[in-house]
This record gives C-alpha cells, sequence and structure tokens, in this order.
C-alpha cells in the first residue's frame, strides 16, 4: 500500500478531463495539484525506546520481527481517514509508532503484550491499517512508549471444516487472501467491504466491519464463530459455536472491542458455497422515497438482495457527472438516451448472489417489487459497471485530494420509520457545516446493508479543502455531522467503528453506564491501560 | 400456573394405560401414584424481612405491590426445572423470597432496586417463573433478604413502529400475549419456546431462549434491537437500531445476562409479517445419520424449514410407545401400516412457514433434498401431530412425577461435524449415569435449531426415581451429562441458559479470564452484589 495514500502503487493517476472540470464547477479546486510530499520529507520524532527495550522485543517476537526504519514507522503512523492522509501527504503525521512489531503467532503475540505490561509501551494493534476513524492512531496514553502491533505474520487458514462450513484462520489473514484461497474449494466469506483488497479479518472483526454484500452475508460479527484473544489479563479461547445461551454474548463483546481489551489472534468464520449465480443490476426510481419503499420491502419480505443500495438524487448525479459520457451510458444502460445531462432520479443497484434457483427466485421476487415501487430496470451493464469500480473510491479520493478537494463519507443506521428524517437531518449539517466554512459543497447519500427493521445511510460529501486549515474545516463538520446523527436517532456508526472520531460520542450511544462498563471491562483485561489508547473509550483531545 | 407443576389448573390429569404400562414396562413406576402434597403442608421459614424493611419496599412499589402470603411465596420458591419440581412436590423447596414485589414499571423497579441496595436485599428477577436451570433460585449470597422481582406489572405493549417492523414491549409481558396482540395486526414475533403459554418476553431476552421456530424467526437475540436495562448502578438505555458498530456488543451483553447484572425492563423486538401458509409435515430417515446430513444440507443451502427438528431412534420410538395406537397411526401418517409395532427409523418434523409463494419454494426445495437423502415423506398428519402437542411436554412431566418417574431434559449445540460425537458422548454418559444409580433409563435426543456450522441436540431421559435420594440421582446425571458436553466441544446449554445448573461449567466454556470478565462487568453495574445471587457465575454450592 502507498504510504500516502491508497493501494496498489501501479494504479493510473489522473483524473479524467470531464471530472476535473465538473469539481471546478461545482465545488472548486486548488490552483496547483497539491502531491503529497517526499517520504524522506515525513516528519517523525526520533523512536522513544531504548535500545534494552527493543532488544527485549527481538527476543519476544524474533529477530526479524522488530523494524523502526523511517518507511516502516510512516507506513503505521496513519490510517486511513481523511485526516490522516491530510496531514500524512503534508509530511506531518499526529506521531509515529516508535517500533513496528510483526509477532508470528499466538505465543510471541502473548509474549509481546506481556513485554508491554511490563516496559509500559503502549499496544497499537494493526491490520490493513485502513481504519477511516484514527483505529491505528499511535497515541501513547499514559505510556511511555508506544507500538504499531502489526498482525502481518499472524495469517494463514488454519483449518477448514468443511462439513460445518467453518474455517479457522489467523487474524492478520487479508480478506482478499481468504477469498482466493476459499475460491479454490468452491467456497466464500461474502466479507467484501469497500477496503477488501487490503483489510485484515481480524480488523473486520475487531471494527464489526459489515461488506458491501452484507445484506446477504451479514456484517463480519455474524460470522465469527469463534476466537482466541489475547488480552493483557490473560488469554480468552471461544471456540466455534453455532449458538449459545451460555450467558452474556462475550464473542460479540470482544468483536467490536478495536483493539482496546487485547488483540484477536485466530477466529473461527463461517463460510459458504461460492455462488453459482451472480445477477447485478442497475434500476433507477423517481425519487428516493419510492426507492426507500422498495428497499425495506424487499428487506422485510425476504427478497432482498445480496447487495442493495439504493443513491439519492445527489449521489445519482455526481456518480453520472464523474464518470462521464461513456461511464454515464454503462451507469444508466437502457436508460442513458432518455436521461443523459439530466441525472434525475435516484440510482440503485441490486446484486442477487447464490444458488443458481434460488438466487433467480428470489431475484423474480424482487424485480416484482421493483416495478411495483416505480423502478425503472436498467438491465446488467449499471450493476457490472458498479461491480468493476467497488473497490476504487479510495484511489479517486487521493487524486481529489491532489486538486485540493476534500472528501470524506460518514455513516449511520437507523430504523426505517427514521430513515427519511435523519437523511435530511445529517445531510443538512454536513451542508451547513461546509458553507459555514466558506466552501459550500456537495452532499450525497446512499441507503445499504438491509436490515428487516432499518437501514445504513453512507454519505460522502466533497468541498474545496481549506488551505490553510484542512483539519479544522473537517473536524467542524465531522462535529456537526455526528450531532444530527446523534440527535437524530441513528447510531453513530454503522460499520467504520468508533476510533478516535467517534469516541466522544460513545456516552451517547450507550449512555454513561455503558460507557462504564465497558470501561469495568477494561480495567480488567487490560488493567495497565497499555491496549491501543484513546481508542473507543474517550480521550479529553479529539483528532 | 399450578405452584407444584405446570400450566392451566384445568388440565386433564393422568396418563393412558398404554403409557402406563410402557413406563412399567421399561424403567418401572412407583408402586404408589405421588402426588404433590397439600399447599398448606409446603414448608417455608418465615420471612426475614423487617416491617419496615417491608414498608419501605411498599413505599417504592405501591401499597399493592408487596405479598408475602404462603401462595405467593411459593408460587415464587421455585422454577420449573426437575430438582424445583421435586422439592416443591415434596414441600420441601429450598428457601423462598421474604416477599415478592411487584413494581408498576421501570421508575418503581429502580426504585426497588435502590432500596434493595441500600437494605442489602438480593433481588431475585422472575418473569414466567418458567426456568429450567434454577435461574429463580431465590438465593440470599450474602445478603439479609432476598425478594422475587415480579415483573407482571411491567408489560403491555408500549409501541408498534410498523414501518420498521419493530415493537416495543414492557419486559414482563407474557411471549403468548404478544402474540395474541401482534396476530389482530397481522403479525408474528416468532418465538415459541415449549415454555411459550407462560414465559415473559424479558425472561427470554436474559436467558437467550430459542424457540421452536429459531430455525426460520432466529433466537431471541436475533430480535432484540434495544432494550432499557436497570442496573444497580443505573439505567442502561441502548434504542432500537438495525445494527451498529459502536464497539462491543453491549446489546448481546445484556441479553443473556439472567439477572445477575440488572433487570431489563423494556425491550424493543423485531415482528415478521405473520405466516399467510404454514405447512408442517413429517419426514421418516433410516437412521440417524442421514437424517442429520439432510438438516444440515437443508441448514447451509438456504432451504431450511422455519421449525426443523429430527429425532433419533429411541426418541422416534419413545413418541411412539407414548402416542399409543391411535397417536402413532397420526405420528406416522401414511406410514404407520407398515411401520406399527416397531418404530424403527427417526421421525423428522419439517415446519414451513411464511409467505405463500416464499414458503412453498422453500419446501420444494427442502423436500428434493429430503427425499435425496432418503427421508420418507409421510404427509402432514405428524406434522399437525407435533404442533398441537408442542407445548404440552410439560405437563407429562407432571404425571411421569407422580408415577414415581425421573424425567429430565438438557440440551448443547456443536459443529455439524461434531455432531454424533457429542450424541454419542452425551447419551453415552447419561446412560452410565443412570446406570450406575441402580436405575437404567431410556436416553432420547433430537436435533433442532439449525445454523450454518451446526445445531442443537436436546436430549430427554427417563429413569425410575430413586425414591429415598431423587436429587443425588439428579446430580449424578447432570455433573456425568454436563462433563461429556464440555468435554466433548458443545456448549454448555444453547437455549436453557446458565442459572444455577451451569454455573460451575462457565470457566469450561469462556475461561478464566471470560469469567473474570463477567465478574468485572458485575462488580460495575451491581456493585453491592445484590441480583441474582449464584446464577451464571458459580458458587460454591450446587443444586
Amino acid at each position: 500500500m502507498r504510504w500516502w495514500g491508497w493501494g496498489d502503487p501501479a494504479h493510473p493517476a489522473g483524473l479524467p478531463a470531464h471530472a476535473l472540470s465538473f469539481l471546478a464547477d461545482t465545488v472548486g479546486v486548488a490552483e496547483r495539484p497539491r502531491p503529497p510530499v517526499a517520504l524522506e520529507r515525513v516528519r517523525l520524532e526520533p523512536p522513544r525506546l531504548s535500545a534494552a527495550s527493543v532488544d527485549s522485543l527481538r527476543d519476544a517476537a524474533g529477530r526479524d520481527g522488530v523494524r523502526d526504519d523511517h518507511l516502516t514507522r510512516v507506513e503505521h503512523a496513519v490510517g486511513r481517514g481523511y485526516p490522516d492522509l491530510v496531514r500524512v501527504r503534508a509530511g506531518e503525521p499526529q506521531g509515529a509508532p516508535d517500533a513496528v512489531v510483526y509477532p508470528a503467532g499466538h505465543e510471541q503475540l502473548r509474549a509481546v503484550l506481556d513485554l508491554c505490561g511490563e516496559l509500559h509501551i503502549a499496544v497499537v494493534p494493526f491490520g490493513g491499517g485502513t481504519s477511516v476513524v484514527g483505529g491505528v492512531a499511535p497515541l501513547r496514553g499514559e505510556q511511555q512508549g508506544v507500538i504499531a502491533l502489526d498482525l502481518g505474520r499472524v495469517g494463514g487458514l488454519l483449518s477448514l471444516d468443511r462439513a460445518s462450513m467453518t474455517v479457522r484462520v489467523g487474524a492478520g489473514m487479508r480478506a482478499a487472501e481468504l477469498e482466493r484461497q476459499l475460491s479454490g474449494a468452491g467456497l466464500t466469506l461474502g466479507h467484501f467491504p469497500q477496503s477488501f483488497e487490503y483489510v485484515s479479518l481480524g480488523g473486520c472483526a475487531a471494527t464489526r466491519s459489515a461488506g458491501q454484500a452484507s445484506t446477504g452475508y451479514g456484517s463480519i460479527d455474524k460470522m465469527v464463530l469463534g476466537l482466541r484473544f489475547a488480552a493483557p489479563a490473560g488469554d480468552i479461547d471461544l471456540q466455534a459455536q453455532p449458538a449459545s445461551a451460555a450467558g452474556p454474548g462475550l464473542r460479540q463483546l470482544l468483536v467490536g472491542s478495536e483493539g482496546t481489551l487485547g488483540v484477536i489472534s485466530e477466529l473461527s468464520l463461517r463460510v459458504r458455497t461460492a455462488p453459482a449465480e451472480r445477477v447485478y443490476e442497475g434500476f433507477l426510481f423517481e425519487d428516493f422515497s419510492s426507492g426507500v419503499e422498495v428497499m425495506r420491502t424487499l428487506a422485510q419480505e425476504h427478497a432482498a438482495p445480496d447487495v442493495a443500495r439504493l443513491s439519492d438524487r445527489p449521489e445519482t448525479r455526481m456518480s453520472l457527472a464523474l464518470a462521464g459520457a461513456g461511464g454515464a451510458k454503462g451507469l444508466l444502460g437502457r436508460a442513458y438516451v432518455g436521461l443523459r445531462g439530466y441525472g434525475e432520479g435516484c440510482l440503485a443497484i441490486m446484486g442477487f448472489e447464490g444458488e443458481r434457483r434460488e438466487a433467480a427466485f428470489r431475484r423474480a421476487r424482487a424485480l416484482v417489487h421493483a416495478r411495483a415501487g416505480g423502478g425503472l430496470a436498467l438491465g446488467r451493464s449499471p450493476g457490472e459497471a458498479w461491480r468493476r469500480s467497488r473497490y476504487s473510491a479510495p484511489y479517486l479520493r487521493d487524486e481529489l485530494l491532489t486538486q485540493g478537494v476534500m472528501v470524506e463519507t460518514l455513516e449511520t443506521a437507523t430504523q426505517w420509520s427514521n430513515l427519511h428524517r435523519l437523511h435530511e437531518g445529517v445531510g443538512g449539517a454536513i451542508a451547513a457545516a461546509l458553507e459555514q466554512c466558506g466552501t459550500p459543497g456537495l452532499v450525497m447519500c446512499h441507503v445499504s446493508h438491509l436490515y428487516e427493521s432499518g437501514a445504513s445511510l453512507y454519505f460522502t460529501f466533497i468541498a474545496r479543502m481549506l488551505e490553510d486549515d484542512p483539519i479544522g474545516q473537517w473536524r467542524a463538520v465531522k462535529e456537526r455531522a455526528s450531532r444530527a446523527i446523534v440527535e437524530g436517532g441513528g447510531t453513530i456508526t454503522h460499520h467504520h467503528a468508533v476510533g478516535v472520531d467517534h469516541a466522544a460520542w460513545m456516552d451517547r450511544e450507550v449512555g454513561a453506564e455503558g460507557v462504564a462498563a465497558i470501561a469495568a471491562l477494561k480495567a480488567e483485561l487490560d488493567p495497565a491501560g497499555i491496549m491501543n489508547p484513546g481508542k473507543l473509550l474517550a480521550l479529553s483531545s479529539r483528532r
């Protein structure tokens, strides 16, 4: 992964001319492109660990298990949130780990935790490093040093129980690598977050990740059947079970603990038969309300697609604009001629996967509802266009940053009865905050991740970056959007997790006593407070 | 509910002659029937609360909110486990609450908890009182008194959000009452445990209950979207959300807390459209293995019935024997003529519910798999026979107790790959323990509650009751069966919960550090240790 942005260094750079002129016309771009600084200009403080401490870490994790070179530290200095990228591209990340430690398995990981407890070193578990909420920020808290605990060597497909459709993996295994291996066996996990190509499975579990196909496959917490967990106070080993009534749900407690209670070292995950059929197609709804009604019906009538997303009008318009004439033709399919140049209406993507007849039957039922709700079937070309580009938004973000355009996403979920109110409330809050910064923007949203009782709302917004205070600008918008979410009855996060960015809102989410309960757990499992300081539970400071 | 046993006082008593002679021939019955003692002969210690304490409780819960008459105390002295019934029928329950308190809502409940903290009174939350694992045992722990906190007045359908298919209920509401009210609106919760007619929704949530239709509707923990929770340290109010990534899963932590951390006062529950179609039918498999293979396939191929259960040969044989000729004809349907008198093979019940076409399509796919697995379709009559009697087993238990026959059930769940080993291991352990007691028995089992990765195993066993030490006999079998479960890779409970009976096994289930984590939560939420002492976390003593 590029140290300054997303993904494959071989990915082509640059924006097409029509996209650039759209941005210039709508939100404005910087006068000159703002590329990231050179790697050697990234400013890091020297590592604070003593040579003796580093030697001890090497004893625990092996000679090649500890690194503190400049590139490695930069790579572990930030996640992939907007403020992360703004800072690291400018050469000014907020600190960096003193060292990066790569244990080769649970026992080494255990030894590293024990050592860090003794030496007062904070431990920041690091999987794919793709957190967008500050989840891997190298904060020391009260500790004297801080390491990134890179799970890259705690990987591998440990076992496959085909009868139980369950795999056991090392938590550092990449989701993409597991899919590759499963695919050879005719299986799939079905977990495809936008960060799919880089994200680790342990990271997904620790942050309650939901993939793009979560409507069909469920979010990661539905897939975790068991786990091995290394807390500073000791190990917790919950074997794979289909279900249990043995007390409070500890699996669901450790899932979502974001490295603040300990580290997931192994996971037992439910897998499924790889789909024999895969139909992704597009629909156009006249307005957001009618599209939402269809999505709700599908979710409640057991006719839901595996992938379901419905863009509001601004998102539809923006998708078409950024795609250009060629792309819009793909996105709109057979409706292109009638709609080109307008982009009114709301684009929906539905993807049906599974056993051939089952998927076909579900799709047929969904089409009935979609038509009844006024949906215009656009055929497969929009669905395939979406599939091709499903992991590419983070690359686009890098290009926008280079053009001096702020782009950020945030998300929530709520009950169906509250969806429109929340959509308007949060969208309005973001727009107002951007306006107030003197940088009016475009605010767009889609519904995705359908449930019987509600759905997720995923907001994207772009605006001209305030060049002299991009972080202040971001913070102002984030603050106002978060307030609109919690005051509007949404959850502060549906699948990005809490990290640093949402920690201050946890008291609104679970109440003071809920926060106290989590704090009590932390005090038990991590008595010295070394695990991922500042995440999940609020520090006084904000990003 | 009868104070000495199950259910409706108007339920007819007595066993048919063929059933009695089957019991006499197989396990043996008592020489003379052993009816329960008269109510006035039930021995309770006098209440220990001072008049001042009772007055204070009346201040908190209202003049009519506190009772300590003999019948009320007897009714709250035991749950509905085998040792409970043996003891109360003999007039010797293990203690009783000093008083029973009936708060009329959350605020009164809160006031009662606050008062009990001050006065050192243990609080045993009491919903339907149907726990079979000692969950409502009136233990004082370290406290000076003990009350049963009866949720009977914290009920009612508080609101219905039709768009979100979500209801808000008082936690004391009975499942049956909610179904009645929902049915008028064309809706269903879909939660039908065997105790359905008496169980409270809060009790279901607190114990991670799974209904007979959980394969289709999910267990209660899948239905709980939000809850209001009164812990001694404070309230936790988690609003209804379809999903959230905001940290550790607190909903799933309070679900399953069994009254040891606090009391659920309100619940937001997902509901569904009442099924337009309902087809329950029977199948006969030649042996358990081939039936299990079919169940596994159905669960993994998205063709699972909503109700699925597969009896092993002993359970099939016993069902036919107890049903008698008339009943067996119903159970076996069109196969009756060929099989009567033998009862070899394994009976399966599959129930398909839902929207007409969807249920029909799923059923058609299931039938293909069932036939491919050698299943003989018996038609609807066995399914309807099962439906008619789905809540009647506890009445039968009362009759068996009267005849001096021990009857107990216990359950577990495991991955499919381990199902046969666990079936044999636990069944063998129960049989061996009964043998060792000098009371060889019949041990039977069914698979139910299907998941993609595994299923539940539900064991029933009968034997002649050891008249001079029925509790010792029970304890010996329970101990050996529980050991076989945890050593055989099963969960100690799939849906009966932990209570007193499984508390000593929690360290095997979640490890010492898992137990420590729950204990830390308890110390935070219930610092004075008043909540449901002795449940969930082990006391030194066993039932």
